[in-house]
């Protein structure tokens, strides 16, 4: 719509409705207001095909419900994460197709039918952890990508790792989720060929300091190939997850 | 080759040479020697396209030498990272093809001539930080991405930032690369559909803590599709986006 | 009353009421007692045209309202910050004129009227750092000054932050609040020429550590002109920024 | 400039020679590109009147020689920051007229002759804060604003601060440089009504842990008005400091 | 059972039911499947004589109960940590044959009846230390180690610690739980010959940072000999410990 | 009674009722046991002057009561630190002479009469601190020592220190509050000759980082003279002080 | 001296050369100028009896000479600390007397000859603490206090530590050094009745974190009665405990 | 020599040489002198069989060489830990038979002949992790322990851990050491029984953090028997490693 505001712009200066000063001044304000910019907006939306995302906390229960309000109104998918049972109810309350993860805190409503690009998978390492793998794995679903689990492998017993090596090895992504000592990420991205996304989790005690010590692990991997999010980033690894697995389906540049 | 020894293996067990019980002791011996794992390595080098890289620091410059030799004589293209001058002479000396990148402390000797997968944008926030873009460029350029460079683009100029905006969307993996707030990821993001790789560096003093602030503010992006490397990570960083631009012209699965 | 107490003084010694041992005595301890002192206090009160703020946690309801009667008892208007419901509500039963402004967590009892000095931008970045925004806009306010707020512009989507631009270019001195990774200040600075004072609040999650990724960056900005205040700090930074927002209309000096 | 290519443009499509098509294409791409947010840039230099730093470290000599050269070329006014003794004396070699204070490890290259708005004083701790305190103090000098310095007035010997109460109660605002336990700030805060300007300085060992133990306590200060730059942040702090001031002589709006 | 598999495979071939290529390629997924690792499952319950242990924290009630009830329906003794008291009521209402130790934290469900191997000792510093100490002892005891328990001797009353002498030289290992400064191990491991397993507590307060001051006072002791878990890791120390006595009574070899 | 019991076994070997071996033993045994330090305990008691201290937190409200109920069967005197009002409740019902200090979170029973040694004076920087401060105050008095207060006094408002300057003169030892910056122990120890003990609090928000940055500030004081003790450890401070004051009414050695 | 000045303006108001304006003017001014404070500060020399104490880094060898030549003047004697051989080099070359203790890195000109007060005893713990230890105990001789010294004395090894007790225990106060662990002041302080100055050094590798370990276990001693100062303090524990020690032989108030 | 020292006074006493009181003063006195620790550690050195350790650094090359020759003199055989080169070439030339193991910093002077309990395995992961681990089992062969090398196993690349299982599952102990992200301790306990000591090496960069990275992982790791030692901490490795084994040859209690 940009452009169309800027051919009446242009057809205005064409025939004389709107004189060079005005033209000059509205040009000059445009891309910095409403037009240029929501251009990049509808741009990333469009390419992304990642429908917008409500972090909850720090909203009152009436704001998350207003924006997914005018989110809905507007045709948009959308993702709420981090939601209470409370906020989840009034959600439910007025959008009854709306569905609530418990365990992954996360209300979708709408979202992307068709599965395209490639796998991602999305690998555990302890029980404790399956929250956050859970919303790396609804995230990049509500994305559009397909996804497999392969949750409850740690470092300490490989051989429950090992029986998803053909799984893994089929991944165009995989995120990597653990807390403790975080070494799950290292093993996984030595075993195979795609770039792993790191999830470290707040799961552990004492010197695990909320998830610190998982975090500098799997920042310090010593196999290439290992990026890593935040500490409980379930949707962003599935975010960036579902980007990397796009590419997959992308047309040749 | 491991399938060769195990066909040999079978061969052996079926005229007889080989008794059963020494044929299942080699066998459960062998996936853990030379022959089972030794496949995952092949099968990784495979698929990756990515030549093995020796990280220089802790070894002296007599065990790079060696382990250079080794690889150059198996055929391998060789990716040096973090060299001094010293080592970078030595191996000159003994490897007249290799090349020195000066700023980036990299040698390579040999490397992938084709390019192929999608386009990695390097995009770095200050002069001082080009050394680590430099890491990641060359390193995905040693791995096969063609790559394009954007350098010198703070967020405290946007007008610097904006005209590679064309560039950056074309990419299929950027790489950010920003010391002091480390913010330019989080606003590159903002601007394009890809993942973002992003590097903090330990540009900086004071509160910068050699990089710490940097990579803090890099975690927390308030911009989704943001995964992040150790500081100063610039080989790491270009191993990931090589891997993700590659994923652009893998097979469909 | 200083100057007072120092004429009574002086006409004793002249008149001979008081003898020079006396008078010595005195006049050591004039200015560590309640003169020297109180005169400093009373500038202060004079100039800054700041009334005092009574930071309420960690006081008993009952010490707040004993402060807060004796300030009105004297004319002066009071600010109470960081106040729960029951310090608001029994605020509100003795000082029936007292304002609660509940999400900025401050109480207002009187207040200065005449807006005067430059005008104060608050910017926040997202939804969840209203309250600490509105502390800020409040308290500012409160000291006098005009104050516009911008709220809801992160660094993800720029598009949002430009239509301010004309708003913040007005500004005498620009609040600019944000968690997480905290790169608000910077964009914000490098887009205006008057100082910008950033505040680091507590949102975010994991690595955010309660606010210190979003102060580390702010402190490393490499934007020219931006200063920090503690995390969450909004009455601090609504009150710097008033006091650079007067100088505006200072006298020439 | 951006406007006259603007009108260019304007003028083209009224006379027929650029199609709609092509205006619509060139206007969407205007502002990211090299006209837009040129003018912010210019915009920014006027208003400030602060001419461009250059920030030495992590630049090689020559980075920083052809920097300085193209600034000189421009007519603008350099201010070198973090320059070693080598750099220093190639600037020298290159530009006469170039003034090194080595204390404040600064070069200039000309700068602003008018002393305008309001009254900068930098008070500083101890005797090894000088070099940051006059980092600070050179800095708002070449901004343009009048500077008095105030040293070595420790908050263990008040009596060393207060014959400099005169002279800061007439700055419009304060830069306040320390290290060690970085208490300065707050007591000078609560001498005084302008906004001041705390700089930790790494000065101290053991637990000062590199200026943090400054940097804390000044972000805890319990006077209101204080603002905090980083550790050693000797030219922000004289950059906010001279912004401020400026403030103090600009038109009412 | 790895050997049978693989002896029938061997047959297969050998007697053509099996031809090369297929063999070449069950051979090559079998370790990784669910032979070979299991077998190493297997040799290490066999060897370390250690139940499984199931962590409470980060699992569901019935999650808790559902893995329990697997392992003791296959036979195996039961150690849950952690639990708290609806846990713990849960599980006694299912198995009766349980044992809540209420300030360990712990229940347990069968457990290994003989004791063998050397002495475990279990030292404590203070009464609020005693919980941590508890579930190391417990969990030693449920190995099937003999232990002892010495508790509130702080080093700052020498003379409690000393009668324990006699008791801690015939220990083959020590398990020296302490908060707060965390001496206590290194005064132990002075006195005697066996090594010293050192658990930090998160007792305290303030710069004892929920137990990281013990942690590096353990971490960096002066004494020789001892080595550390995290913080109020009670049952990886008696693990440890147990493990370690179990060496004396193991076969020379 | 160490001496008696050695008395004892010199009889014993003298009339030959223990021969020499059995001595040996038990002469190398016995300082271990519960004779040779046991007087070095009584020693400290006798000489110290200060009856035990029960810290209440990780003891269950009937193991308080057991202690103290001990202590008061052997004629101590008690202090109990940290306490609930629920343990509060107890110890009065039943030690009806017990007194509780509800501020200060201390309940004594018995205590020294005669006031003795030096002046401890507690100075403490705002309301919020003067829990601790009055846990200081007590525990000193409770040792024995007169005790002079003199709160709210804060480093930005030095008017309202000054006063307090001839009773801090008097002072053998002065324990400083503060929170927040910390900086009250600085200025203080400026104005006096004696020992300061400074004691950090955790009042304060953000950066304070629980008391963190007072303690940083309180350890780096640029004033010698400066002693710390831990965050909110106000019987501690209380207890040197009360030991330093002591040393003022020592007999001359 | 500020009396005598006093003196005159009141003669000069009795004998009306000075009006009463003009006496309220040079009053006023004259306590924050350099005589109240002046009074002060000549009070501390007086009363503490410790001479000025010059630390040297940051200052460069000619500020050091300067401040030294001046303080010579005066007649004061002089301890710089931290110095460097090139300056203490200088120092002995202008002030013949001076004498410099190398592994202490003081440098003392003068200082006082009679021994007063109650006896120091510095305690250490390794070899590499000696020079820390000696920086205090020479300290404290500067002082004026008698000290005594007691070396090596780990706490993995006690009975090193046991034949120092009688030493210990006739001090007036104790300054305990020590590295790594830090726990030595605990168990000393369990010993003695007199406070203990504790002092953790920078001595240890790894997580002792420069000396953090050592200070945070300092911090946390479940000893009464230790008091800490900073990370290899060596100067101000000396002077703390020389302030403590010289109220032994104060006179009764 | 303890007991010949009591025997002495036994006899005394019994002859009547020696009264009563004296007797009492001289045992009273005795355990706190050379007497009763003495023989605590002759009981040590005893039974550890390990000779005494010299920390080189923080002590001067003669200091070293000094307590080298007291020792060698008393017949026990040293080992000189991270020695510099200077100080092995003095130890050298006084001590021709010692020998200097450069990449480990040690130097030795005779040691423990006889290989005795059960057999260390050390392990490392990288290549610049080799001089701690060479110190670990160098340390430990000293001890005497028979000791096996594996070295150059990272976790990402688990086909070259794997071939070690079986010597791995043949030692009593394991030391498992490793930089980066610490994930090899984790990894190796999951596949053996024995206790394994984990070794976090600084090697890394960023936020490695000088091993803070790999330290944390592995006091976090999720695998049971794995206690932790210092950064880069070989000698105590060894030395805890050696016990731990040593246990295996003990006699039965």
């Amino acid at each position: 719509m940009l452009r169309s505001k800027l051919a009446e712009l242009i057809a205005a200066v064409r025939d004389g409705t709107v004189g060079t000063e005005e033209a000059l001044d509205r040009l000059e304000k445009l891309p910095y207001e409403d037009v240029g910019f929501a251009r990049i907006d509808h741009h990333r939306t469009l390419r992304r095909g990642m429908p917008e995302v409500v972090y909850a906390p720090g909203k009152t229960p009436d704001q998350v419900l207003a924006i997914v309000d005018r989110m809905i109104a507007s045709g948009t998918p959308v993702l709420v994460s981090r939601v209470d049972p409370g906020v989840a109810s009034l959600l439910a309350c007025h959008h009854p197709e709306s569905v609530h993860h418990e365990s992954a805190r996360l209300v979708s409503i709408g979202g992307v039918d068709r599965r395209q690009g490639g796998l991602v998978v999305v690998v555990s390492a302890g029980t404790a952890d399956i929250p956050v793998a859970e919303e790396a794995a609804l995230t990049a679903e509500f994305a559009g990508s397909p996804v497999e689990r392969f949750y409850d492998v740690g470092v300490a017993g490989l051989h429950r790792l090992l029986p998803g090596l053909d799984l893994m090895r089929r991944a165009a992504c995989i995120v990597a989720v653990a807390g403790m000592e975080g070494a799950l990420p290292s093993v996984v991205a030595g075993l195979v060929a795609c770039p792993v996304v790191a999830v470290p989790t707040s799961v552990g005690y004492g010197a695990s300091f909320g998830g610190l010590a998982a975090l500098l692990a799997m920042l310090n991997s010593c196999a290439g190939g290992v990026a890593v999010v935040n500490i409980d980033a379930g949707f962003n690894a599935g975010f960036v997850a579902s980007l990397v697995a796009r590419v997959a389906s992308a047309e040749p540049r």
